[in-house]
């Protein structure tokens, strides 16, 4: 059951830990924030936005962040050289029952190295509707902390549907993103992504996307999305994964603007080169 | 940090475990659910409705349990004989990365005892009403589960006021509880307490007094709280906790039909009797 002890590193502030506390705030109550990265030849191109959003999470939850420099280094010691999938995670210091934070103690923080994933359906993904929905949290919304209920619920969902992933709507009904991915829809020519400001996170090829996309930030129905020209997911280990069906609508794969799109992803990240190439 | 290891006893399935594996979605996703206990002379006398809060969790959330019976035993073993807060832990088995719950894989588990908390300050709680809002979510509402962020920031707020304890509303503006007890308002000669049907935790104090005091679920705003003839906070490590003030609203001490539900707690479960004795 257990990762192998060689695929993952744990510490407590600057000391290496055989493993996190079991009375650790990320186990107790999901405080804490996660970054999952995809490593290429040893190296994370996109690190640096990475660690800006996993900073800006951390302060706005008041949780401590390690150094910087000591994780980065870490991290390319247990990635080795290789092309990975590696996660971070950071739980607020403490181990006290009680939500209170604790001041002053060290932050939790974990290291994990995964095979990347297998490739996307050839295609086009295959998406299903959720019945989950979204809650409203401006406070949380946009970062990637470690209160996943909705997205695990939603997972299920999709994957009893025999689909590949699911979208998900707030409680207002406006489209905000699938479990695991934003969404960008084509209208005619323009691209368009839900913002993230209410729930949802702010994903990090997301952002990589928006400007060459020159893409706009929009609250999508339900019809917008099954009536737009191609839809396409994205998520930090999966670049860009086009999307062939939503429900009964249908759309014909190797639409010429998702390819552009996936070109211009691998431009920022050389991972995706490969999936450019076959776009 | 850590717990000390006679406190803690982690499990996958029936198995005794060192430690719950790094990659256990509790601490990936907070994909999991608590119980919070208090034992009195190694007993614990509300085990049937903590447990059956818990099967109601594990139901809704598709998580599998481990044996009542084993773990039961487990927790007179961890006990032994004493006065206690016991807190049960059960996180969704699997480690892979990924939101997608796992077939088949048994539950972690981690039981945990923990010294009895201090009195609360005599004369009552001192509360204030967090910025914080609870966000409206029903798939999750009522169930103790691990996604608590919301609590954690509204904790903080109430400590960083300088005040005991926090007092939440949802989006919509209702009064749902406090940050880790549940609420009771006394409006005229009868008790009312928040639903928990779109946000918050369906207590096991809470549900002990429901009946006693012929509670009434009512949504209620800042101003019937405010309004209120005598406030009370419960759970069911505390039990009763009297309210002195919410912000500049000051209640007087001993209501007598304050009392009177300590005493109507203390019947159900002996640990609650010396506060009863004292109110």
């Amino acid at each position: 059951m257990n990762a192998a002890p060689a695929d993952v590193r744990s510490f407590e502030g600057d000391a290496r830990v055989a493993a996190l506390a079991p009375g650790n705030r990320g186990l107790a109550y999901g405080d804490g924030l996660f970054e999952t990265m995809r490593a290429h030849d040893g190296a994370l191109p996109w690190w640096d936005a990475h660690w800006a959003r996993l900073a800006l999470g951390a302060a706005r939850l008041g949780i401590a962040l390690p150094g910087e420099a000591f994780v980065q280094a870490q991290a390319g010691e247990l990635l080795g050289g290789g092309d990975a999938v590696l996660k971070l995670l950071v739980v607020r210091g403490g181990t006290a029952r009680g939500y209170a934070p604790a001041a002053g103690a060290p932050p939790g923080w974990q290291l994990s190295r995964h095979a990347l994933p297998d490739a996307p359906p050839a295609g086009g993904l295959r998406l299903y509707w959720c019945a989950t929905r979204l809650a409203v949290q401006p406070a949380l919304a946009g970062l990637k902390h470690c209160n996943r209920l909705e997205q695990v619920l939603a997972r299920a969902e999709a994957d009893a549907a025999g689909c590949d992933e699911g979208l998900l709507r707030d409680r207002d009904g406006h489209v905000v993103s699938a479990t695991s991915a934003n969404l960008f829809v084509l209208r005619g020519s323009r691209w368009h992504t839900p913002p993230v400001d209410r729930c949802g996170v702010a994903g990090t090829c997301r952002a990589h996307l928006l400007e060459p996309l020159d893409a706009t930030e929009s609250r999508l129905s339900v019809a917008e999305v099954e009536a737009a020209d191609a839809v396409f997911l994205c998520n930090a280990v999966r670049g860009i994964l086009p999307v062939a069906s939503l429900g009964s609508r249908r759309w014909p794969p190797g639409h010429a603007v998702v390819a552009e799109a996936r070109r211009a992803l691998a431009h920022s990240h050389p991972g995706f080169a490969r999936d450019a190439g076959n776009a």
